[in-house]
């Protein structure tokens, strides 16, 4: 009966020979979320942390979270003024999935810790594009990608890569910065997602159609 | 360690109660991709569906498959005649999520049979959509939504279609088309791949990192 879908299924999975978790290093996730109030700034808070309060409080408005329509303005606002990074802008469907992926109460927004999270590793990320970028064209080739993704934690095999290029990457197998951005944030996600299932380190979770649903449907 | 991504999770996975795999009725999968060719008219062919394999020649061209840019460039040439369904255009994005769904060996393209299941259901589902769009605002409300669900085979609990709802609706909580069709096509694929996976019906799935990342990464 389900023939056609374990072609679909098997086709994915058949791939791919080997791939061991432990060689991913994804990022330390945020802290669980707070109750819905500006954080206290910390007496020993520098300069460049209390800034970051500041512009997430104008970023978030009264509703103190970041909707993924705030982070598109703010990523597109942001990226505007780098003319080494390649982008179509950030989506409206790429900020929904980044948020959903972080979004630890369903609220469809992020809070403070989520949005630092967030915005630190997007950073990291874009040092690591910027370096990547040998040819310096604005974009992560094909051959740049497996490095970039090394570097930034995910060594993954050619299979992986590929259909993450296909997904993720231009009829040309460029990568640009909004895509590459989005890619890293699921992949990171997924990655920890996985870890925090796999309670016994056995490397395979188990997971009922409800989870599966959620999963799948909302990330 | 993963204590932020435990409320991630945990924070998907809590809202809701119970959930019934039985209760879904996904659509039945295409047959296995074939060789690359043209497929043949069988003898008893209609004229409908000698029309249909025509019409997948002209879309698809020289490489014989659907590219999810051909399938943008279909689907938005033919939903601009009606009027009665409101949309924004089916982006790239949506598109390379339906085709990575469907896709049966990963070539990031559709073959016939595989158009052909899409399309039937693209069909079917338009027919609920205008049918459950009762005050004809041309989108599905949030209101509308469980009803046009449950028509298409999946009956939903709230949990799961707030959370659908926060993924592929607008801020006022309408769904337009092309976020419905790229909802619907993904969840009747995602019930599908459990179903096959749950291969001894006992209501759960194991999956190693490999399957998870092929899984959450290309669909």
């Amino acid at each position: 009966m389900f023939g056609g879908c374990q072609k679909f299924i098997g086709g994915i999975l058949n791939v791919v020979s080997h791939v061991d978790p432990g060689n991913f290093s994804p990022s330390q996730p945020p802290p669980p979320k707070r109750p819905l109030m500006y954080p206290q700034s910390p007496q020993n808070e520098s300069d460049e942390e209390r800034k970051f309060r500041q512009v997430f409080q104008q970023i978030a408005g009264d509703d103190m979270e970041v909707s993924p329509n705030e982070l598109m303005n703010i990523l597109n606002k942001v990226i505007s003024k780098y003319s080494d990074l390649r982008t179509d802008g950030f989506s409206i469907e790429n900020c929904k999935s980044m948020v959903a992926v972080m979004d630890s109460d369903t609220s469809g927004r992020l809070g403070f810790e989520e949005f630092k999270h967030l915005w630190n590793n997007i950073k990291r990320w874009q040092v690591i594009y910027k370096q990547y970028d040998a040819d310096r064209s604005g974009v992560i080739g094909a051959d740049e990608l497996p490095g970039a993704f090394r570097a930034a934690g995910f060594p993954l095999n050619d299979q992986i890569l590929q259909m993450i290029s296909r997904k993720y990457s231009d009829e040309s197998g460029n990568m640009n910065f909004d895509s590459y951005i989005g890619c890293l944030v699921r992949l990171d996600a997924m990655c920890n997602a996985f870890k925090m299932l796999d309670k016994d380190n056995g490397g395979s979770i188990k997971v009922n159609i409800k989870e599966w649903l959620q999963l799948t449907m909302y990330s």
